[in-house]
């Protein structure tokens, strides 16, 4: 059980445990991710330049996208270091596994730039830090240790860092001395000829190297292990390693040093893990980050700290919620700026995915942002019609789920583009020439939109509801229609909000009405009518119709009978009346909601429905089969706020954002929204509330953009920032800071008595028609938002 | 370290040790197969229709081929059963993991029709025996404890069946208590539609069933350990399991049955293992195999044996190698027969694989040999080219390498299709008519092997060498002639040899001379010159020539500078005049013998030689780069034969069938012939020799063709039993059981002063032409052979 798990600052530590969970951290520069937990499991992946591993299990892995809820063992590649009494023989390792020895102190201490553990054990300090540099793909690990006994001690310390099982051609491991390494080579399979050359760029070693040579070595996992076990391996049991070579078996990196430490001293031991092309690259990463290591290490940490506040976003607040506070100010903007970062370290993002991450760039580096608008439109076919994902890189190809065609792409391209345009004002891009993926025309970026405008419009039914081919939004919903007939509510709703946003985009670009956009907007009603006429069930509005005609997520459903995404894109649409809405926030509250946020849709699905498709395959609760899905969960609170709810919306909010009590009821640290937690409350009530532990979600810019749009008002327009707050009506006070092209805004709000209005003034001075037009970039701005007493 | 290793009759008992090695036995039935260690490890497959799993390990698992020197580890697959003693909590487990506790007594003992363990621990005997019904996919495990101390004694016992982590969309486990049994559930995830339908066909159940009611149970895998760890789970220290239910975590199957046994007593509990449709198979299961389960599972070891008995072969021998005999009496027939009944458990066996191995039921099961030429011819194409797999199923495709061209396919059709007239003299075969794989054309079996024939003698360059394309015999020669030039010499002594062999059935079933045949004659006599002109490299024959004009396996390579095959085969097609013999076998003997056997390249490539391909990435000494590849080895002693070098032959023969021996030098039970042992004896001499622990090799049907061709000369032929025996020098006697078409022949070899040459007597009665023609189905005949002292 986690005793205790405070916040300070930007540190989260766990105390002393006699059982830990799975929650950890993660890092990640250009080049490579590792999410690390607190027991020493880590998962790796670098860019080769497709996402590849350097170690892997004991098995011959699959290769697969990330997954939620990853399940560990004991043999589940992570690092590790035995440390044994030279005396005694006493045994244990930190941070945890694999010895699993009970520690007198243990603390996983999460910071924004680095991962550490303390551990004390049989009267010795251990710490490990990792690092990451900023452009290469390498771990750098620092180990200490103390000696807290009152007797000279007499110890050996034997990093472990598993390589696995990565191929059945070809696997070797050795020290190399020159090197103070330890060198595993690993071939990757191929069958056809042509996969040799696309081979070429892997990396076949994966390499642990120290500062200082190791008293001995192991590089067999076998031998390694023994009889003893990885709790206790024999080959620890012995005075020295064998210094065994690896040949055709599974290779591991293990090194011996002994070290004898005073009263109170303590040795420190540095060390680089990661993937190399040859041993001239490891040479040079040992020359670079080895040499005079300790100070090395210390600069990375500020290169990594430089780098991160290179994506440090345009909030700050204080709140009465000082943990909203602390997820907000400390954690928030890094997720969303890893997102835009890496693009989840794929080289062909799904399109829709690649839009909102990058919707999400907006605050951190808006270059970046019209960057992806440029490269994802100059891939649309000229027929408008977007690509399932947008390709990254020279050779990328489009994979897995990109090989199976969705619908929904378009929608984004005007939700996603207000933001950016919103926040930059640069209505220029509008104007800019782009070609297609299919030919070479040069079209502007507006022409780009509204050709994707047109095709939405015309991917169509006879009712004039929006075909859903393979899937929308919801990938796994595959088989409602791959006949070719079935419709998408959801997509119907999201593709009139998305007609209406572009005509909005296109009057405030041209400051004229073009038939064009009167165009839109009569097919943007005319969607919400079809849906209107054909979909609402009673209380809520259904998800679709089948490929057999069968209108599905109604009251006549045992399962599947209500989803969440088509009522909040009802509001955004403006397809739901004010009776409608008070029936469907009733239904969405008597069927959705939960103690832990609000789920996609219920009861979850527990058997195939071969009309609907994947999703209801999924297990009930998890992923997109009723979990309380984050993202989902984003644009309900988007919509609620929408349509004024913001008490709603907040409660909702809160409870999306993580928070220290989800080290207890959801396993998680609350370090990033992920996203999904487990769903079917009714269904399966203990495992409710569940992390899915996987920080890769298109949610975090949607929060990001609520907190900015809607909570605290604080939106960019053409003309300035527009300041208009939904706080929840029981705050009284809330300060920010906002940066917003160039200038920074503090803006105090606070609740008065006596007025009915809101007012706000920029350093004392009333401002006009709520925005703020009249600042300059570099300056600081004092802004009074006063509002009134307990409205939303 | 094995203490002992004994054979006692078909069983082998490893006595109490206190390291095992990796060793075990494997049973089948038509629709699966279990490979069990004696370590407590398995794993299993089963046809549905292509083979799959039902268990898996704790990390998504690549789906691949199966696996030489398959890794094992903590976490692997197996079937356990830990048995706590409740008075004093303490623990150990049967057979020996996960607990690893030291032993007082440990047997191995495997059968032909089932495999079992003995094992002592605290006062406690407990023995498991694995046995398989004949056509279900289903284990059946018998448990048995014996209180072997002075007092009462009050246990538990704990089945501990992993399924892993078979799936990231759903899976689940239950205990059902109708059937006694833990059910779990695992999803096959698809992303494109189309796979949804073709994965309907799928067992999603993983069950385990008792014939009577666990006491307490626990089905999720982490519960289970919990931070005790797989050694000394969390769950056993408790005095009930938890009953858990797994809702989308890694399931697990672990029942708890409370025994209390006085002095003496023993207690015995049945158990069913495997994949399941639905609870009402189980249901049915339970019937078939639970009620009344002691019993049933006798008759199913009956039955199996009756099974077993249907493959048991033509050839008993008594010789002065105890341990040939015990090899070859009771379980070479065995290999031969797996291979034969189950094609590997594969839908689309490789051509050359599925000849071979229906070459060898030529002993077993004629009439299913006949089938299977008639199968593969009917997939021919109307050119004559053989397709890389024959497909045995409807809905099979051609998978992994059998989607890269080869070009050596059609070589085996008369190599192979002699043996089987040889056996039968059933020569009204070659007069059935069959199809083409693309065209409805009915030609004879005769006419599509003489225009496979034909396809051989075009597919040749200029010089007159044969194409090898993507490869022949050896897969991973990939690259050698991709660009489609590049030429074998295997391949083209072996398209001489089959030619040569076509020309002589021809003869045999027409009696007289046709154009066709001389022109093949005069063909196969080209493709030996041409050899001889551009391949002889001073010593030896080079393996081939690359696209890029390069001859390689020559004096010139430092690695790869001579290979077996092509010296086998010039002997077998009569390319190598006897100068070049000397030569070659010199050769050969200095650079390609072992102490484990002849190995089939040296020196082991140990990079990539990208004009040759991708057997120079596998790692030196195993699989085709230069391990002592039994399949090629097989070629090299028959050819040994074919030249008359008989006590080489036999001296090579003994170095590859498996021996008791093997258990401490190779890591092997010597109950059949691996694939390959480990070779690259020069260069890392501590691994040479060990087996790969695959038994799936289309070497043993060869070596049991070896011993009635050659060794022991009772050769089929149309006439007759030719009795043309090749013994070693030093064999002074020796007496085999040959059965043959239906009649019993008892022979007894003795070397004899005063003869010169061999003198055959059947029931005392000289025997004509060293040709037995005159029997009878039926009937026991004795035959004495009396050789000349000394001769081969």
């Amino acid at each position: 059980m986690i005793l205790d798990c405070q916040s300070q600052g930007a540190k989260y530590v766990l105390k002393s445990p006699t059982s830990l969970p799975n929650a950890g951290g993660f890092l990640w520069n250009q080049q490579m991710l590792i999410q690390a937990n607190c027991r020493g499991y880590a998962i790796a992946q670098f860019m080769q330049p497709d996402a590849g591993k350097y170690v892997s299990g004991p098995a011959l892995e699959a290769k697969t996208f990330m997954q939620p809820e990853q399940p560990y063992y004991a043999n589940h590649p992570g690092r590790f270091f035995y440390i044994k009494d030279n005396a005694t023989g006493e045994l244990f390792s930190a941070p945890y596994e694999p010895v699993r020895a009970p520690l007198a102190r243990f603390e996983f201490i999460n910071e924004a730039h680095q991962i550490s553990w303390l551990v004390e054990c049989q009267q010795l300090r251990v710490t490990l830090c990792l690092r990451l540099p900023t452009e290469t793909a390498i771990e750098c690990w620092q180990f200490s240790v103390e000696n807290l006994s009152d007797n000279a001690r007499d110890i050996s310390v034997y990093p472990y860092f598993p390589i696995g099982y990565r191929s059945w051609m070809n696997q070797s491991g050795q020290y190399n001395s020159e090197l103070n390494a330890v060198v595993c080579r690993s071939i990757e399979p191929y069958q056809k000829v042509a996969d040799y050359f696309k081979n070429q760029s892997l990396h076949e070693l994966t390499f642990l190297a120290c500062e200082r040579s190791a008293d001995s070595w192991e590089t067999r996992q076998h031998e390694f292990e023994g009889e003893g076990g990885l709790h206790n391996p024999s080959a620890i049991q012995n005075t020295t390693l064998a210094n065994g070579q690896a040949n055709y078996c599974t290779p591991t990196a293990v090194m011996q040093f002994k070290l004898k430490l005073n009263q109170g001293q303590s040795e420190k031991l540095h060390f680089i893990f990661g993937p190399a092309k040859n041993s001239e690259q490891i040479s040079k990463y040992k020359k670079q980050f080895l040499n005079n290591a300790e100070q090395t290490f210390a600069q990375l940490g500020e290169q990594y700290q430089a780098y991160l506040a290179q994506g440090e976003g345009v909030l700050q607040v204080s709140t009465p919620e000082p943990e909203f506070d602390a997820y907000v100010n400390h954690w928030m903007a890094r997720q969303l700026y890893y997102h835009g970062d890496v693009n989840r370290l794929t080289t062909d993002p799904q399109t829709r995915n690649y839009l909102q991450d990058n919707m999400g760039m907006s605050y951190i580096k808006p270059t970046t942002t019209r960057d992806a608008f440029v490269r994802a439109l100059s891939q649309q076919k000229s027929t408008g019609e977007m690509p399932d994902g947008i390709l990254l890189t020279a050779g990328a190809e489009l994979k897995y789920i990109n090989q199976v065609p969705h619908t929904d792409h378009c929608v984004w391209l005007p939700i996603c583009l207000q933001a950016y345009l919103d926040e930059t004002g640069d209505y220029a891009l509008l104007d800019s020439l782009l070609p297609f993926s299919d030919s070479e025309q040069l079209l502007s970026v507006s022409e780009h939109i509204s050709l994707a405008m047109h095709w939405l419009d015309k991917s169509r039914d006879e009712r004039g509801l929006s075909y859903i081919n393979q899937g929308d939004w919801c990938d796994p919903m595959n088989m409602v229609g791959y006949q070719g007939k079935g419709v998408s509510v959801w997509l119907s709703l999201a593709s009139a909000y998305a007609l209406k946003l572009w005509t909005q985009i296109l009057q405030e670009h041209l400051g004229t009405t073009k038939p064009e956009m009167v165009f839109f907007n009569q097919q943007a009603e005319l969607m919400n009518q079809a849906v209107n006429q054909h979909c609402w069930a009673d209380s809520w509005f259904a998800r679709g119709i089948t490929d057999a005609g069968r209108v599905f997520a109604t009251q006549a459903d045992k399962e599947g009978k209500i989803f969440l995404n088509p009522q909040s894109w009802a509001w955004l649409s403006g397809a739901a009346d004010a009776r409608q809405t008070g029936l469907m926030l009733t239904a969405i509250e008597q069927q959705l909601h939960t103690p832990y946020g609000v789920m996609m849709l219920a009861p979850g699905y527990t058997a195939m429905v071969e009309d609907i498709g994947r999703v209801t395959q999924k297990f009930p609760g998890t992923a997109e089969n009723g979990s309380v899905y984050n993202h989902a969960s984003a644009f309900y609170i988007y919509s609620l706020y929408h349509i004024g709810q913001a008490d709603l919306a907040f409660e909702q909010l809160l409870k999306m954002l993580p928070k220290q009590q989800d080290m207890l009821q959801r396993g998680q640290l609350p370090l990033f929204i992920p996203n999904y937690y487990r769903g079917a409350y009714y269904q399966f009530p203990d495992e409710a509330g569940k992390s899915s532990q996987l920080f890769n979600t298109g949610t975090v810019a949607w929060y990001y953009r609520i907190l900015l749009e809607q909570l605290f008002g604080v939106r960019g327009s053409k003309k300035g920032l527009i300041i208009k707050p939904q706080l929840p009506s029981h705050w009284n006070t809330a300060t920010i800071q906002r940066r917003f092209r160039g200038a920074l805004f503090t803006i105090e709000y606070q609740r008065m008595v006596g007025i009915t209005e809101q007012q706000v003034f920029v350093d004392n001075s009333p401002v006009e028609a709520q925005c703020i037009s009249d600042f300059s970039a570099g300056n600081h701005y004092q802004v009074t938002v006063n509002l009134p007493i307990g409205l939303q």
